[in-house]
């Protein structure tokens, strides 16, 4: 199969430090963060406002890109489930998908809402959240 | 800034064969499309069945990377604003984000509901749709 290379537009500025002290979903605690990006990108921000919701792409570098399957939320009742049907970080891609809100936007950076992504998670790609046809 | 290795796990298939043809958005008219992912990969669909919402995820593999402000939509009468506050494809990683219901699972292949992208992308990943806290 091909193969394409990612590059990292910025990065994830939280006081989440290490995985485990991580949620394993925003909205299950998640602390405010700031994403902070690359000078070269930071034309793409333009637009961007406080109160818009965001689709946040991450790059989740501490990821195990060979399993397959996995039993949800580590629960060792749940049966075995392809991690397609999950939400595990563990995934041949391990790009992270997380829906926030802006609180601050500056040059170059976006503060947002709730986000369970680590201190030094990589960003990879940001898109507004899609209105209804008629706001597009 | 770090790069990253993403690879296709598998391919879109659609009666959309090029990027003229295709709409904009999923729910403007985007047809009925078969995911065939790898063979190397089809335990990580375990658990995904007919009627589940799917976040999808693909490499648009047509997109222009260097583009940094587009006019929304194309529309002429519209600012130039950051791709990162549109869905433009054209953007510095061009990862597609598709919200599908799944119509059809079958081992290696899913059939799911309008999606705009062309026959022949990349497909990168697939995430069951984030329900309520209690039944994650």
């Amino acid at each position: 199969m091909e193969t394409y290379e990612v590059r990292a537009i910025g990065v994830v500025r939280s006081a989440l430090r290490e995985l485990e002290d991580a949620p394993r979903q925003a909205d299950e605690g998640a602390p405010e963060a700031e994403l902070v990006f690359d000078q070269q990108f930071a034309a793409a921000l333009e637009g961007i406002k406080a109160g818009d919701a965001i689709e946040l792409l991450t790059w989740l570098h501490q990821a195990d890109r060979d399993t397959l399957q996995t039993r949800p939320r580590g629960d060792a009742n749940r049966p075995m489930t392809g991690v397609f049907a999950t939400r595990s970080p563990d995934r041949p891609n391990p790009i992270g998908l997380h829906t926030v809100t802006v609180l601050e936007a500056a040059p170059g950076t976006l503060r947002v809402s709730g986000l369970e992504a680590i201190d030094g998670t990589p960003v990879i790609d940001v898109k507004i959240s899609l209105g209804s046809p008629d706001v597009r």
